[in-house]
């Protein structure tokens, strides 16, 4: 650690330190993260981006009176190091230690909790016109990504924040990239505003040009007088946040910090809304980032020297994801894309380098993207949106307004449904089988394993109605070797094991665990069934009723929130027979599932195998 | 019935027609809607301003192949006249009639179904790139009013459509208000644009001043070149949609057939999106109308003459809300309350006038409005947002991510929750049990009565945490009068009869249901309890357990879907406790309801006082 990062304490020595200092302790703060995520993981790149916004904001604004709110979150970690956290990176993202977003447990300067992407200009507008109401005085500073900027909720926000004209700061960190490349014409129009040359010596020319305009008569004056206006507003670069009564200072150079704090501090003084553009270099100072933003945007442990990742070598989900598609969309020419600013992620790579006309990635804009495959849907294609189970939560409304009651088949290619570790409550995927099972004509799929996905897939993107198919992050669990299912019929579940008085119906990578506590009992000498209830909607009915009338007793196992979820489907169709029947729904309770390990936290959650067999205990 | 609307039989027929026979042909279907709507209810302002757009439109474009997607749909009554069911009207958004929305089942011209603001770019450019990507050739012709272009989803669907450039037409129809009065600085700019001159006039006076600079040295020339672009960007009023990559075309005159001809087929000859500017008034042609578009935006039957509505007398829930909001803003000065373009509709149109300061509509926009009130709660206001059950829908991950999250005191108030009615499968607001109940944190409430949504909406305002009270259209059953509840205490029932072995459970406007059916009962000689479940989370798990140790059985009755809501709570809490008891769950199937009277959905669904005692009997 440098000497300046090592000595420091708090916020107040920043307004201390002399501009030299100030960029040695961003050249400082640069290793710190390099060398701590390089063995945590976390999302280094755009933290990389933003030491010198970060330190120009402490040196500009009080934060202990004012507010600063940032947009996803993930872009915060020199934040944390600046209020007091240094010295917990050892346990970025680790369970119990320090999350990679603002959590208001961790510091009273982490004054709005964030994670999904968007939210930052409609939190700052609500603590604005907060202040309003009660008179108080305080500067509220949002930060938002370029990306971010294109989720309609950011937009709905805009619209708002420039009609009522209260005080704020928006501050548009244009890295010209959110996880990905950027998209959408607003990106198009931001990197316009980043070519064209100075604001300042433009305006000295066209002065110079007007002065020779001679004097005309009368008539003219009033024509003129537009004329200059529209000059005015065409070298303004941001004249498209002008139209919407934002005031726009920009572009300016985000590694400066002379001159972001110059014109933070001019915007201090402007009585109304302004927004700052200021242009980032992602991964900034780590040659590998710079090169790849998108490899060090969300990260595993990576060699600090050779920028390689120390990862596993198993297939994902998102892996088998894609590849299937490439092998399903060389035979089927209906079969398109969507991804909502995640090519990446979502394991679309390949398939957006081989079927370019054939993939849509939308920005950061799932509702459109749901709303925009019922369009496509209606012309005869086979769209599939993959996205991940958090953010598909933005297009609930688009699922079963646009989607469901028209019966669409659209396909929903769910990526990280269930928990999914280090990142934390916001991204947990343990809400998709409740909002998703109570819409009408919705099918819900898992498959047991990542060979089993592909079969799941072309089952899907063969039925005319809409189907979702969730599966997990990362891969399945190397100690169990299932035979994938091949021929999927609608709601007919796989059984695995019929034996015992007891039958587990487990759901997705749960089977797998399910099949693990069943050879844990054997040893015990205990004999139970194991069911892959690869569609939670519609249920095996049958099978159910089977089971039932043999008086089995019934586990139900998932991913996923215990409310409205697959158990309590399981349970409300049990009660419409009338039996008496032992049923036991394991899954997660109402709560938020916080950061950590993925077995950390099933193990915490009882949802390990030994959770699962205390409870299967109980039964017999 | 005039006589060209008399015989008219097909859309053919308008491209045969003069300019003459369109202007006679509108006043006579301006007629018709009046008379119709003046009978049936429904949507008339909105209609009655888009009948030169819509008659313009078939007179320019082939709906045969052409695809036209109306955004939200409630002014494509006119488009129904055109396509076959001007004889249907009688029946309009009666059960099993015309819906008042686009539906497919009704005609193949219903091209995509609608019902909620702010999809129909997404839809439309979904088409558009399917068509590109089939190689076929049609025009895709999507409609949205200025207050439905300020929905996020539309706005994220602009800046795809300026980015790949699909060939495509917008036709935005500025009346200059949704529901209400616009709201937002994009309607601000709207109005700008509609205010200045012509456009072609001011080109003119620009290109004479513009002749008028003498010649410069060639340093200047690269200036001047930009200037001169800078002048022409300025000029066309449209300069935000063409910063975002879209062709504009306007303003228009939206009641002009001819000029609008002439537009739309200018429009049909250009390569990529188009946004066609169209300013319509509301009303247009009904003097009531054209004065008061609001009142006649929804509305029931009217009296054509003196423009009165015949209403009911009864005090609605939303009457009661905004009574209550009043009183409880003049006690606690943090309490704000916040409208997603719904000021009148939720009852908030006095609060808004006494409480300028403290009322906040923020368009439509759902979204922003949950967040931003997450934003106010940070800063120790009491936000309640007043929204429609069915609209709220588009926060899902507002309400999960930012409110719940940090466990801010946000009061959802949501309106219009259950069967709404007339509206429609897009509107039946019978899903918000469902998706908030397994939110962690949220607390759900609804009074039984309205004089009883005072004192829940108190109790809301007083929590530290989230809170939704729900609760239904329209105002009380007249024939039921239930003692309001004053003392709320979280998680605590009311037990209105406790009697017999039978408890039915009941939700919101359910309890007055359960009241007709105990009396009912009683007088075949059966008991029943009552409970009002006021609390639909946190259940009142003490009285659960007391039922159920009573040994009575169960029945649960909401206004909701079955799963995931109120009874699948119940039910899976008494899972838990391992005692065997009978439990009928009452609410609505896993299917969407379609349009009607509310007394006959209820009937047709079985939860009408009958049906609800034929399943009470079962357990009998």
């Amino acid at each position: 650690m440098g000497r300046l990062l090592e000595d420091y304490q708090d916020i107040s020595e920043i307004k201390n330190m002399s501009l030299e200092e100030l960029d040695i302790f961003s050249e400082e703060i640069r290793k710190f993260l390099i060398n701590h995520v390089s063995k945590t993981g976390g999302h280094l790149a755009s933290n990389l981006g933003v030491v010198e916004l970060t330190i120009s904001l402490y040196n500009v604004f009080d934060f202990n009176v004012d507010k600063l709110v940032w947009d996803v979150g993930h872009q915060s970690y020199v934040h944390k190091i600046l209020t007091g956290r240094k010295d917990k990176f050892d346990t970025l993202r680790k369970f119990g230690g320090l999350s990679g977003f603002p959590k208001k447990c961790e510091s009273k300067f982490d004054h709005f909790q964030t994670g999904h992407s968007s939210t930052s200009i409609s939190a700052a507008l609500g603590m604005a016109r907060a202040r309003d109401i009660k008179k108080e005085n305080y500067e509220v500073v949002a930060v938002i990504g370029d990306g971010a900027l294109t989720g309609g909720m950011a937009l709905e926000a805009l619209n708002d924040v420039g009609y009522r004209k209260s005080k704020m700061i928006i501050i548009l960190n244009d890295n010209q990239m959110s996880i990905g490349k950027n998209v959408g014409s607003l990106s198009t129009y931001l990197s316009k505003i980043r070519v064209e040359p100075g604001y300042n010596k433009l305006k000295q020319d066209i002065d110079a040009a007007l002065k020779k305009i001679p004097n005309i008569g009368k008539g003219m004056a009033n024509t003129l007088e537009k004329v200059k206006n529209g000059i005015k507003q065409m070298v303004v670069p941001g004249m498209l946040f002008e139209n919407m009564g934002i005031k726009y200072l920009g572009p300016i150079d985000g590694h400066n910090i002379k001159q972001l704090s110059k014109v933070l501090s001019n915007a201090k003084e402007i009585d109304g809304p302004v927004l700052i553009h200021v242009v980032t270099k992602k991964g900034k100072g780590y040659k590998y980032a710079e090169k790849n933003p998108g490899k060090f945007h969300g990260i595993g442990p990576f060699d600090y020297i050779s920028g390689e990742v120390c990862a596993g070598k198993c297939l994902t989900y998102s892996q088998a994801f894609g590849e299937a598609m490439m092998k399903i969309a060389s035979e089927d020419s209906r079969v398109v894309a969507i991804t909502a600013a995640m090519r990446d992620g979502t394991g679309l790579h390949d398939f957006a380098e081989k079927f370019k006309n054939r993939f849509f990635d939308v920005g950061i804009a799932e509702q459109h993207a749901v709303t925009m495959a019922a369009g496509m849907a209606t012309e005869g294609l086979k769209p599939v949106f993959a996205v991940y189970s958090t953010f598909l939560q933005r297009a609930y409304d688009q699922i079963l307004h646009d989607v469901c009651i028209q019966n669409l088949p659209v396909v929903l290619a769910i990526d990280r449904a269930g928990i999914v570790g280090a990142d934390g409550e916001t991204h947990q995927g343990v809400f998709d089988l409740s909002y998703l099972s109570s819409m009408p004509n919705m099918t819900i799929m898992a498959p047991k394993s990542v060979s089993e996905l592909e079969y799941a897939l072309r089952f899907a993107i063969a039925q005319n109605s809409p189907v979702a198919i969730r599966y997990p992050r990362g891969g399945d669990n190397p100690s169990v070797n299932l035979t994938p299912l091949k021929e999927f019929k609608m709601g007919k579940w796989e059984t695995l094991y019929d034996e015992g008085e007891i039958t587990l119906l487990a759901v997705g990578r749960m089977v797998q665990q399910a099949v693990l506590v069943r050879e844990k009992l054997r040893k015990s000498g205990i004999k139970i069934g194991v069911v892959n209830a690869n569609f939670v909607k519609p249920l095996d009915i049958s099978l159910l009723k089977h089971l039932v009338y043999c008086g089995k007793k019934i586990v139900t196992l998932e991913d996923n929130v215990l409310h409205g979820g697959f158990g309590s489907m399981v349970l409300e169709y049990i009660n419409t027979l009338n039996k008496e029947t032992k049923v036991i729904n394991l899954g997660f309770k109402d709560e938020f599932i916080p950061h950590g390990g993925v077995d950390i936290l099933y193990k915490n959650y009882g949802l390990d195998v030994d959770g699962i067999i205390q409870n299967i205990v109980k039964l017999i």
